[in-house]
């Protein structure tokens, strides 16, 4: 247990500013956002440097006190949420928010850990450059969790996730010293790439303090249109098209079932399909250019849409014919969890597997899940470009108690949707992370070389195990 | 010491295919083609499979016997020579030379660790597609070895190293277990990126046997031109502008100093200056389409260069009228170190610095070197786009016995240019890894941070020590 004699230590190291021990206070931040994880923790440290994070993780191995990483805590799999039994501090990294630097010409910005997502959108905009990469927490999401999650978002398509963003990073190891890396090398072959090590990591290998990540040129023009097709197969050929028409410009490629769709439009006021005909796949679609050159994206879609017709990929299409009908487009995309929602209950998997695997993934498992859990409605949506979907596996009609029913059939629907997932060479983490909700299965699906391999180098990093304990390496008993 | 019971053990098992043990079939491989290092070993295995591989390395473990991976043996560093005492065995990949699947649609190849550089550009051409990385032992680099040192070239600007170019990989582990890590996803959460990990590990953590690589499409039209500059800064300026101005397109980026131009025209027949004027700085610039579409490449780099000249920029510049002269100015930049050869005695440094620092550091580091080596001509060419060139000290003319010169010389040179790349925050090794002959440097010059992480995951993994030992993890001396 964690005595007071321990959190005065860390008062006197980091001042009554850096330990919050408030009960009040300390609530928001020991249950995950969704409410399925709580846990304790008598204080959190919230260090306001990189030596002060130094200080604080030597003094934390000193004591043998665990430490729970923590940003704008936006996990989806509780990967930011004590244990409950109180064994370890919450390490806050929200003070460490001010941004180092950014540079227009490097097209370079450097972020302490606990910059706000969104307040670096902002500010690389204010020098007539983004950051690539956004997801609906960016509110609360930092960058600190954001490289230790690998974040992705809507437009990996072209940019990557974290892992092709950091440049370099600074962190602190979980025996006190600091990793700088933060020199962003273009080329670096001094052995074991540690920067890539850390990304990822949850938190689980030492605490990520700032990161230098690269920006990309503003969007001079776009163009976002809304093609009906029949088939997930059929999605996958106009990308195919697309890409080697319109080369990188394609930033976004969404695929949306004709049911799902019907969700949003029952579901959320205002909205309505952006085609004429019922089809029973849709795909949005968003092309930018960096540059105002002619011909713009606008000609460039519409000319790769006639060439897709020609082909009968495409079954309809609608061209956004300006900005408000472009967010309109977007809006149905990013209404479909909250229109699931409303729908009933449902299980959701953040799921991956060969982007050429995908369309029939998309078919067989949803027909496969249904048959063998009599009622349930299945189906999926998202990134197919990525090979990632959002698998939704929906309870029967009627279902009026939804956590009965998770309590009953979740952990079966889970055991199935994985194991399909594994079958197809893809995996049961695509962008999530496996953080406490997902660690059992990890344990029970991965290869023996994967897990070894990840409990190696926890122990090498962290052998007493102090860093983000229970997260991520599957427990002895598992697996 | 190995004896031949031990050697009977592998031949036991892999068969006599699988077990070279004639001293003159080894000798070419104990050496490095540099001719630097010289090793020994009793016997190269060369199994013919994953499996194979994966018992040979169970075997090796259980009898303690070292191993030193092998592909083509094309290091520049001494890295897969064996140590000198015969206390390894070469593992050689070469029989492991087929190309498993390559998918045009897929943008997708599955290669063992045998197959040959320029079999893999072959194969991949007949299909319409291209591996977009090369450099010059490509008829003799294997794709594990390229994989093992996250290999770079001239591409890198665009298409990043190996390390942005492989999507899938196979290995075995000390262990010998097999991590099957092939299934290319583009998004995969579970944990540690376990794939960048074995990236440019050098052999160190286990043996590579396959990988899966993202081809890109063919070349369906290019441009090169050279541009006469007034120094490495403006290089960058012409870099910036032309990023903006042609955006992805733009795939080689070469700076070369005036007076390295002069040695290719003063050593190498049939070579001239693509351009009239002499400037102190030049530029070779490809930019590549990969349709048909107009404006093509000529088109837009003329109108780029004719900013540049309107920016002040540029100095004179010639573009290549058709493929033949394109080759030529090519064909002074794969000259550049036959010709400094034919130029006398000089130490060469393959280094990194952040790209924005670049100028500064081509002109201050050869001015500081010149000036306390007197007699020594210092300059540097290649990547600037990249932040990486590679760094020639020259001896002082008139020396006649190069190896004496560098002899006596040598290690303080190397500690100077090595002192005056970590002072810029950049690498002592940006493409050809650490290998024996960097191994001491990094030692002197790495973060304990660092240091402590390399030897902890090779310990991790590696508890015997028995992977390809005395490479790239500096020995207990050494930092």
């Amino acid at each position: 247990m964690i005595g007071q004699d321990m959190i005065d230590r860390f008062i006197a190291l980091l001042g009554p500013k850096g330990v919050v021990t408030d009960p009040d206070e300390i609530a928001p931040w020991v249950s995950d956002w969704r409410g399925r994880y709580h846990g304790a923790a008598a204080a959190i440290l919230a260090p306001a440097s990189t030596q002060e994070v130094a200080a604080t993780v030597a003094l934390a191995a000193e004591l043998g006190v665990a430490l729970v990483p923590q940003g704008g805590n936006t996990s989806m799999v509780g990967g930011a949420t004590p244990p409950a039994d109180g064994s370890a501090l919450i390490l806050s990294l929200r003070r460490m928010n001010h941004i180092r630097s950014l540079s227009r010409q490097d097209n370079l910005a450097v972020c302490e850990a606990g910059v706000i997502l969104s307040v670096l959108h902002d500010a690389a905009e204010e020098q007539g450059r983004r950051f690539p990469l956004s997801l609906g927490a960016k509110g609360s999401a930092t960058i600190g969790g954001l490289v230790s999650t690998n974040a992705g978002g809507t437009q990996v398509l072209r940019h990557g996730t974290m892992r092709a963003l950091v440049e370099g990073i600074e962190a602190v190891l979980p025996d006190g010293s600091i990793f700088d890396g933060l020199d962003a090398l273009k080329k670096d072959n001094r052995g074991y790439d540690i920067k890539q090590l850390l990304i990822g990591a949850e938190g689980t290998l030492g605490v990520v303090t700032a990161a230098a990540l690269r920006l990309a040129p503003a969007i001079a023009a776009r163009a976002v249109g809304w093609v009906g097709v029949a088939s997930p197969a059929d999605a996958l050929a106009l990308l195919r098209l697309t890409e080697t028409l319109l080369g990188d410009s394609v930033e976004g490629f969404e695929v949306i079932a004709d049911e799902t769709l019907g969700f949003v439009l029952g579901h959320i006021p205002g909205t309505r399909s952006p085609i004429e005909t019922r089809t029973p796949w849709h795909v949005l679609i968003e092309v930018d250019h960096a540059d105002l050159s002619e011909p713009g994206p606008s000609e460039r879609l519409e000319a790769a849409l006639a060439d897709a017709f020609e082909r009968g990929i495409a079954v309809d299409a609608a061209l956004a014919a300006n900005e408000a009908q472009a967010d309109a487009f977007w809006r149905i995309r990013e209404s479909l969890s909250e229109s699931e929602k409303a729908q009933g209950p449902a299980l959701q998997y953040d799921i991956s597997v060969p982007v050429a695997k995908m369309p029939a993934f998309m078919i067989d498992a949803a027909a496969a899940a249904e048959a063998r859990f009599p009622g349930t409605t299945a189906s999926s949506f998202g990134h197919l470009g990525d090979g990632n979907v959002h698998f939704h596996v929906r309870a029967p009609k009627g279902t009026g108690d939804g956590p009965a029913w998770i309590a009953t059939q979740g952990q079966a629907i889970n055991g199935f949707v994985h194991d399909a997932v594994v079958a197809a060479g893809g995996s049961i983490s695509a962008e999530h992370g496996i953080g406490q909700m997902k660690r059992a299965e990890l344990g029970r699906l991965a290869s023996p070389a994967r897990i070894g391999a990840l409990r190696a180098i926890k122990a090498a990093f962290d052998p007493k195990g102090l860093f983000n304990p229970g997260k991520l390496i599957p427990l002895p008993g598992e697996g």
